[in-house]
C-alpha cells in the first residue's frame, strides 16, 4: 500500500504550485471545506500559485468571479489558466476573419471573440454565410440544442475543410456525487469519428496548458520545472499531463480518483504521483505549525 | 482501372441473392429507378432473394409496407432481415423479466417487446424503478430528447450492470444528396466510450446479420454459400461482412461509394468486392434477355 | 457479492457444453486438476460438448492428440471447433487459387492448404511470385523472423490488395504463472493499424465462432440456443460472445479471471455471465451424486 | 485545386524556420537535390532555422555530424531539436536515480545517460535487477531481437508500475521508394494496448516538441510565433503540430504527401496548411533574386 503523504510538507518544498480546480478546490457542492486555509497559507509563505483547469465555459475573469462568490478572493483572473486561453490564443495566431461557428453558451463565445473574428452559434450558420466560416470550436455542452446542432455540425465539417477546436479534453464531469454529464470533449470526438478528420483539442494532458502557465511565470522571473508541483484529482489529465511535463505531481483522493481503489487505479493505468494526499487542504494544527 | 460488370450476368449465377436496403433498393427520393424490373426479374427466375439491413427502427411488417408505398409490392416481411430482428432474439433469450429501457420511437420499441418483456423509454426510468431495469437499448436516433435522455443513459449504466444493445451499427446516414444524421450508432458509441463498458452491437458487418438470413433458407432446404451473392453500397458493412461470411459480394456504385472514389476506396481499406456494378437495376434490353 | 455456483447443477439443466479450452480445460502446466471428472459425467449423462477455441495454430486432429497425451482421451477431433477452421472455410469459400501466404509455423499452415491453394512462408514472397499472392494470413506468433517478416507482412500489403485474414484474435495468451506472450493477434493489429485496411478476424467473442459449433450440431438434430451453455474464463471474448450469441454463459475462476477482482472486471467491463464457478470441474462427492 | 506557393517568397517573410528533416531535407537517398542552396540563403539572409525532427536514434552530434557527412556543414547540434532530447529532459527531471531499461541500439541509449541514471538494454534485465528498474524507453526499432525483448518488454511493464517513454512517435519510416519499415512507435502501440498503461510520448505533433525550439530562440531574444514558420512533409505530424501550437505552415510535396493526392488528402484529414510549395529547394534563378 502505497503511503499517503502530508500535503502541507510537500508544498513546502516548492516555490510554485499548479492546482487542478474541480476536485482539488471545489466540487458541485461548492468550495472544497478547508481549502481557503491552503491558500491562506500560501499567501503568508509568498508561494506562487495557478489553477490550470480545463474549462471553457467562461472568461478568466468570469472564473475568477466564481471563486469570490464562493468566498475565495484570492483567486485572481492572473492566476487562472483555462483551455480557453489556449483557444483563443490559436484563433489569435491562426484564424484571419471571417465567421468562427461554436457550440456553447453565448457567454463562452463572447471571450473568445477578438479585433477580426466573428463569433456565431451554429445554428445561424446558414447557406448565405456557411462559406465565410474559417473555424468550428466546441466550448460547453450547454447552450444549445443537441439534436439540430451536432447534426449541423458534422454536415459543416463536410461542406469545409476548416479546423475544428475542442476547447476541453474531458468527456464527462460530475454534476452530483452520483451522477456526471456528457462533456463537450465527448461531444466532439463522437463528431471526430463521423467525419474522419483530425481535431485540435486544448487541455490536460497536452503539455500546452502547462507550457502556458509555465510562461506567465517565466515573464516575470526565471524559473525551473523543479520549483514547480501539479495537484489535481485526475490520474491521466492532471497526474500525466505533469508528469509528461516533467512536473513533480500530487493526486489528491478529494475527487475523481477515490481512497478504495487508487491503489488499483495506479497500478492499472501506469501512471504514478509522486505524492499522494487525502485533499490539498493544508493543516495548520498547533502541532504542525 | 477494374472493370464493371453487368448485374444480370452476375445474379444469372446465384440462387440467392441478399440486398443492402439503402443505397441499392432505395435512396432518400425513394426507389432506385428501374429496381422494380430486377425483382420481377428475380421472380420470374424463381431466385430467393432477401433484405439483409441495419435498421432497428421499425418491424420487418412495417419495413414491407414502406416498399408497398412506393410501388415494390414483392417485398414481403420475411424477405426482410433486419438488425432489429437479432436485437429481438436477444432480448427474447438472454433477459428474463424486468424493463427493457430504451432510446428510440415508441415504434421502434413497440416490436421489441415480448411476453414477459416490459419496454420503457429511458425518459421514464426514476428512482422508483431503475433497479428493475435489466437492459438499455439503442433503436432509433429519434423519438427522445438528445441532451436529457443521452445523459440519462450515461447515468443507467453507471448504476446498473446490465446488457447495453446497439440494434443499428451505422454511425452516420444520408438524408439529402448533400447531408447526412447521426445515427444511433454514433451515439452509443460515444456512452459507450464514456462508461467504459463493452456494448453489444447486432449489424453488417457482423456475421450474425448474414447468419441469420441463411437460415431462414435452411429452414426450408439446404443451401451452400456458394450459391448466395451479397449485394450493397458499403465496402466495410455489406462487402466486409458478406466476405467475411463466405459469400460473394457485388459492390453497386448507386449509393455510399462514388463511381469516381471506387478504385481508391478499395485499395486504401482493403476491402475487395467479387463484382462492380453500376447499379442493381437488370437491364433487360431486348438484346441481352 | 456475487454468489458462486455450483458447476455440476449447472450443467445438469443443459444439452450441449461448450467449453474454452486454456484456463478452463487445460493450462500452461497441463490438465486443469480434476477436469477428467467433469468429461466422464458428461459421457455418462450423454451431454454433448464441444471446445471452442481460438487456436490456428494446429488442425483439429492435433489439437485433440495433445488432449490425448495429457490423458483425456475423451476428446475427438470432431469435438473441436477452432478459429483455424474458420480461416480454412475462408480460404475454401473465398480465395481461388494462387499463393496464400502466412505467418506462423509450417505446421499451422499445413492444416490451411487445400485443393488449388499454395501456402507459402512470407520469408519466401518475392518479385517473382508477389503477383500471385491471393491472401495473407496471421496464423500463430512462432516459426517466423519477427524482425524479417513483420516488415515484409507491411509491405506485402502495400503492394498487393489482397485480403489479410487473422486466425487468432488473442492478443497475448499465459506461458507461465506470471508470464504472457505477445499473441499472433496483438502482431496482426499492429499491421492493420500501420497499414491503414480492415483485417477479417477470426476467433471469439465473433459469432462466427459460435455458429460453427451450433451448426456442427444441427448436421444431426435440431437444438435451440436455449439447450446449450458456454463455459469459459475470459469476460471478453467467451462470455462477451457466448452472451451475444444468445447462450447462457458460466465464468470459471480458474484462468484469466482471479477470484479477487471478478466482482470489479464485471463492473467495469459491463460483460456479465449467467452464472459464476470456481472452476469446470464436476465434484462427485457422495452427497450431490 | 490548391495553388502551388513559392518557398523562397514564403519564407522572407519569417524570421525562423522550423524544418522537418526526412522528406524535407533528405530522402533514403541522400539529401534532397538543392536544398542546399536554401539553407546558403537563410544564412546570407541571417534567418534563424532549426531541425525539429522525430528522432531519438542518435544524439544531435551524431545527427549533425550524418548531415556533415552529406556535405550540409551549416546545420550544428545546437540547431537540432529532437524527440531523443525531451524524452533525455524528461528522465533528468523525474527518474532519480535506478535503471533505465530500452528497446534501441546502445547508441541511442548513450546519449539519453545522465549522472545517477544507468541504462540498460531490455535483454539484460532479469530477476536480480527487475527492482531497480525505474523506466522502460522506447528509443529505435533497431538493436535489439524483437521477438524476445518485445515479449520481455510486456512483462516488464506487468511487474512493474513504471513510466513507459516513446521517444519517437510515428509508426513507420520509408526505406526505399516503394517500402517501409515499422518504426519503434508501432511497436511501443502495440505493447500499450496488451499492457493496458498509459505510455508517455514524445515527438510531433506533439506541442512540447515546438516548444522546445521556440524556447531555444527565446533563450536568446525575444520571439513571436507570428515569426516562425514550420516547414513539413507530414500533414499528421508537421502540420498539425505547427498549426496547433500557433505557427504557419508550409507543405512540401517532396515526401510523404504526393503531388496527385495532396488535394484528397487535405480534404480528408481537415489538417491546412498556411502554404503548399513542390519542395523546400530555394530557387535562385537570376529572376527571382
Amino acid at each position: 500500500m502505497r503511503r499517503i503523504d502530508n500535503f502541507k510538507s510537500i508544498i513546502d518544498q516548492y516555490n510554485v504550485i499548479f492546482f487542478d480546480a474541480f476536485g482539488v478546490i471545489k466540487n458541485y457542492q461548492g468550495l472544497v471545506p478547508g481549502i481557503e486555509k491552503t491558500f491562506a497559507y500560501l499567501e503568508q509563505q509568498n508561494k506562487e500559485y495557478y489553477i490550470v483547469t480545463n474549462d471553457a465555459s467562461r472568461s478568466p475573469a468570469q472564473l475568477a468571479s466564481s471563486y469570490h462568490k464562493l468566498g475565495l478572493n484570492v483567486i485572481t483572473p492572473d492566476r487562472i489558466v483555462s483551455s480557453g486561453m489556449l483557444t483563443k490564443e490559436y484563433l489569435d495566431l491562426k484564424v484571419q476573419g471571417g465567421i468562427v461557428a461554436y457550440l456553447g453558451t453565448e457567454n463562452s463565445a463572447h471571450y473568445i471573440e477578438s479585433s477580426g473574428l466573428h463569433t456565431m452559434p451554429i445554428s445561424e450558420v446558414n447557406e448565405s454565410n456557411i462559406d465565410k466560416v474559417n473555424a468550428l470550436i466546441f466550448l460547453d455542452d450547454e447552450g444549445f440544442n443537441w439534436f439540430e446542432d451536432l447534426n449541423k455540425a458534422v454536415n459543416l465539417l463536410r461542406k469545409r475543410t476548416i479546423p475544428a477546436i475542442v476547447a476541453n479534453t474531458d468527456h464527462a464531469y460530475p454534476v452530483t456525487v452520483n451522477s456526471v454529464s456528457i462533456a463537450i470533449g465527448g461531444l466532439a470526438t463522437m463528431i471526430e469519428k463521423i467525419v474522419g478528420k483530425e481535431f485540435i483539442r486544448f487541455g490536460k494532458p497536452d503539455s500546452q496548458m502547462f507550457m502556458f502557465a509555465y510562461d506567465l511565470i517565466r515573464d516575470h522571473r526565471p524559473v525551473s520545472k523543479k520549483e514547480i508541483v501539479m495537484v489535481g484529482d485526475t490520474l491521466h489529465t492532471d497526474i500525466l499531463g505533469g508528469n509528461k511535463f516533467g512536473l513533480d505531481t500530487v493526486l489528491v483522493l478529494s475527487g475523481n480518483t477515490q481512497p478504495t481503489d487508487v491503489e488499483t487505479r495506479i497500478t492499472v493505468t501506469g501512471i504514478v504521483p509522486t505524492y499522494i494526499c487525502d485533499s490539498a487542504v493544508v493543516d495548520l494544527g498547533g502541532f504542525n505549525f
